[in-house]
């Protein structure tokens, strides 16, 4: 029998199912200044400690997309292995800040199960959770995925496709304990604009671009012990390119919108998400920004903006999504939907 | 008189003598986190302060090849500045734990020393030790190296080839005060398999492959302080290739071996070890392991495997290690000799 | 209205002006640990917090050159990102060892302006404090930059040229607290060599290369939070190459100066500095250093070494400088005037 994990296909998973994924992973210090050696990231409430503290919080969290990275990692030998396509996510929320020398692991249920209609495969839904040392859940999101049947012959389960909120509820926003933005310094965290002064359907152009490298996606992606072949290995794909982890674009474009919304600081949900197009070593990454919505939270000065976050490897852009008929535009790698909190 | 440093020519050798080497090193979180950034490594004991902690541990030690390579790294100046080949490994054996914190430093002593017949070079065998900030020896090996002359007229000394264990007995590996696997998490571990799953003479394919790259490979090496030219300078090889850190490698198969053997959790002797041919960037390193012995250890619960582990950077790999005539296939990079800790 | 950041222009600035820089930041060991993999460091007192509490200090500080990069990225976004050229430094001072944990900040004071002939740019010069969390100032220099213009049309200021000594007077220099030779070990520091053995006018020629990556510098450029196009985007220069940002190469050289330098383990003064030609990835660094004075300190066993630190792409190196004409070498990248504290 061979030792090796083959990973699993669309036969062997039930409603209801809860997998508890391996290898828990301790996050401090070192994951931090590895972020910011990978990507541009400058939310003060990530890069200082005495800001974080300034805010209310004990101190700098770990970034809250170190946390959703590390989470999502754990996942993929028993979600994504043999998975065709990652679909999409939805019903994300970050619970509880994650420190450094936390211990993290990830457990996921199934929540849907659909096959497709070709027979070959079928469509996987999944709640995952995030779980830190003393049993809390830090994070949770809903993701699907295309993955491989074992066998086209095996017959198909009962299709159940969950109900997922297309956007998570204001209401249903957790603020961290503690946060405070009374007495916060648009100085030190680079630029003046508060919650008031974006309007919906404005449009942020982040102006900033950077040319990724083979070295720094594969860093990246093994920091988070998320282990598919595609980012590693250049015989695992028929055109000889190493894939670059749809996480890693994720974080480039965050870091970059940086520059225009220096203040929103917490991403607190995940609203929705799609990876438009693959992202290679080579390729410029800019970022440009929309507001959707605009939220009052349940704590006094904190506001949230719900914002689509759209990474492309285009040129300065003309903040074009899809073509006519629907379909991404070619150089559109990321279009995010999320909540952060902003001083009012 | 030049400052700098020419490194030790074969006549600077005398046996018996101990060299204490420059740059002790601390080593803590920043440490671990680019070990994760830079191998696919994710052995639950290094990977989870709490995972450790269940395994009797005080928290994650420091990996057992961050103390490796930071002794070993040490050494170079002293030892193989002007090596021409790398010749073997022996009788290594981990004595304690490396925690955060810790600070190491190494010291060698000349074992062996035996001229070769072309009156150019030598081989010189040292017994290395890493020592910690409280002048425990926390790692020793013995390796040999191929010395380069400094005059090929000067004469050759008595030689003395130091009688060296093939393999470390089972009885002198040494377990780490604590250990106990009998609230061992097979689930968070990643793999069900146990001491008693794997049989001598079974093979195991780790599947994965990653290909390198430059910037990954002198990050690596930079970290152990490894001053050897040949890594990082272009015009240090007639062929303007950087040579990759056998250690490098070393590092890259053992963190492929999770897949198979992720229970195998700690390395506690190495028993000899070749590096087969050069490894450079672009070459997609991939891994197989050979059990080679198994024996019980003083401790109940606690296994110990004899790994060969085989880096190469051929195809899938039909386990060739040898050809007809004895002398490594091309395409193997790395045929190590080690013990592992593993739940019985 | 843009929310992002322009960037200031020369008509942005007055003398006396004050900017707080925005993106304060926590440096603790992942940053050590990073910078360990970035360059070839290896003093020791920067290497061991038990070399470094031999030395009379509580531990091992955040290297110097982190502190600068770090003080000096946070200028970039008000000072330098219209910047043509990047002009020079002077009367810089390390003032208090920046700790494990600290927090940095900058703040730049306009202390010159001078408009150009051309009437399109003028210099600026700004004296820039690193700031820790109890509001010391750990770190200061001065520097100057050619700035654009918004609109050539807008009237010159009076010029205002700051007399800046040429060299940090020995007098002038801070010795950390605590700080003690006197049971320095030069078997770990690695190398006999202590202030008398250094002569006015020695020239050191430090060996090794180190052949630059892409990923490397961008890595580095981020850790630094330094936001300049030029390092990251190939679109931003005419040519499609990146920038290596200045400060990589000072490390670099800085680095790769432990080689004959190995006990000039501080850097107390930044006299002056130039890049004298763009480096590329792909280039071979190398360093040469010059022993431009000596001085005693205030500290007994304490001594100074003012010195010359050239990174060059050349090959070996005639130790060649300036051309004929007074313009630098077209292989020499870096001119750097320094002072460091070493063993007497």
């Amino acid at each position: 029998m061979s030792k090796t994990n083959p990973g699993r296909f669309f036969e062997d998973y039930r409603i209801g199912q809860v997998i508890r994924h391996a290898v828990p992973r301790t996050v401090a210090e070192g994951e931090r200044a590895l972020y910011h050696a990978l990507y541009p990231a400058r939310h003060a409430l990530y890069s200082s400690d005495d800001f974080a503290a300034n805010c209310g919080l004990e101190g700098s969290p770990m970034d809250d997309l170190i946390a959703f990275h590390t989470v999502f990692g754990k996942t993929v030998p028993d979600i994504s292995l043999n998975a065709i396509a990652n679909l999409g996510y939805a019903e994300g929320r970050w619970l509880l800040p994650v420190w450094p020398g936390d211990t993290l692991r990830s457990e996921s249920e199934v929540i849907g199960l659909k096959e497709n209609s070709n027979g070959k495969s079928g469509v996987l839904y999944v709640r995952t959770r995030g779980i830190n040392q003393v049993g809390e859940v830090v994070l949770e999101f809903v993701r699907w995925v295309m993955v491989r049947k074992r066998d086209a012959a095996s017959p198909a389960p009962e299709a159940v496709v969950p109900d997922l909120a297309r956007v998570v509820a204001p209401a249903d926003l957790v603020i961290p304990e503690g946060l405070d933005f009374s007495d916060y310094d648009f100085d030190l965290a680079g630029e003046p604009h508060r919650w008031g002064d974006y309007a919906v359907g404005e449009i942020i152009d982040h102006v900033d671009g950077v040319t990724v490298e083979e070295a720094e996606h594969m860093l990246a992606t093994r920091l988070w012990q998320n282990t598919a072949k595609v980012h590693f290995d250049v015989t695992a794909r028929e055109d000889g390119r190493r894939l670059i982890y749809g996480g890693h674009v994720i974080s480039m474009a965050r870091a970059l919108s940086f520059n225009g919304l220096a203040n929103a600081q917490m991403i607190v949900a995940l609203n929705g998400g799609a990876h438009a197009n693959p992202c290679f070593a080579g390729d410029t990454v800019r970022a440009w920004s929309e507001v959707l919505d605009k939220a009052e939270t349940a704590v006094p000065g904190v506001g949230a903006l719900r914002l689509r976050l759209v990474a492309h490897k285009g040129g300065a852009g003309d903040h074009r999504l899809k073509n006519a008929e629907g379909k991404y535009a070619p150089e559109v790698l990321l279009d995010l939907d999320y909540w952060a909190l902003i001083p009012v």
